[in-house]
């Protein structure tokens, strides 16, 4: 079998999930951008957390997650360490780790993304469960900010445009 | 190079995919039974859609685009035929389209998946572009009506459990 033929008959590609990885993260970008910095810190609904609150999430889960997966040291979930504290610094802390995503990501070849891991030390499955798991979980808060981005009458970013 | 080598070499297998978006397809079904009838129908924050509207939309994209890829013929976006006027008649066309998918995951093999389509045709992308669209896409609008069931205050199903 050629390696041309192998490619064609995958799924989807380790190049190709990053760059839909990337543009996920792009269109995100853009939802923290789209709010007001006083409401992305302290607007909410129904007992739910700010969007700044949901990012500080994601920014805990996606870096250092394929941070482990790469290599490096198995550290806990950890929401606490980040300077998220205003709508600058959580643009910068976004962007820094897109930078790193794709720094980790070439060390994370396609033949081990089916080798198990636990991510955190504590959530088992293999290495794409837990990547698609992060690209879901980013989606679903990116959603919920787009509620709170209506509610406040601002018109999110369309979620096709990427 | 052994078939079992070109298994583990890929990022994310066929019926991985499948059980994935089925996964996810359970998780937003729980998402609908959580609402009561009158909120599924009529609630809504910010002049958004219902969350019904959402799942007619979702209900448009999910069957008959999957019908399109699996060689049936291409029709147009339609999200107005479906008799989704009541939550029983949503939940029972979820119930069908889950089964549809099923049926046409299987008639779109691997190597299809980087196959050109003009989806609805109007959406040009490659097949596995296109699903990860119609996945994405769910879990967005759901994760929309996750909102809405916190702000009438009821504790949605968990993102995690699928």
């Amino acid at each position: 079998m050629e390696l041309t033929e192998i490619q064609t008959a995958t799924v989807i590609t380790h190049a190709e999930l990053l760059h839909h990885w990337l543009g996920h993260r792009a269109l995100t970008r853009r939802v923290i951008a789209a709010f007001p910095e006083k409401e992305l810190l302290e607007f909410s609904i129904g007992g739910m957390r700010t969007f700044a609150g949901m990012v500080i999430e994601l920014l805990a889960i996606g870096a250092p997650g394929l941070k482990q997966m790469a290599g490096g040291e198995t550290e806990p979930l950890n929401e606490n360490v980040l300077e998220a504290n205003s709508k600058a610094n959580i643009l910068q802390l976004w962007d820094e780790a897109t930078e790193l995503i794709k720094v980790y990501w070439d060390q994370i070849p396609e033949d081990r993304f089916h080798d198990k891991i636990l991510a955190f030390g504590q959530y088992e499955g293999t290495i794409w469960f837990s990547i698609f798991y992060f690209i879901d979980n980013e989606i679903h808060h990116r959603a919920q900010g787009t509620v709170y981005l209506r509610s406040i009458g601002i018109t999110p970013p369309y979620f096709y445009e990427r």
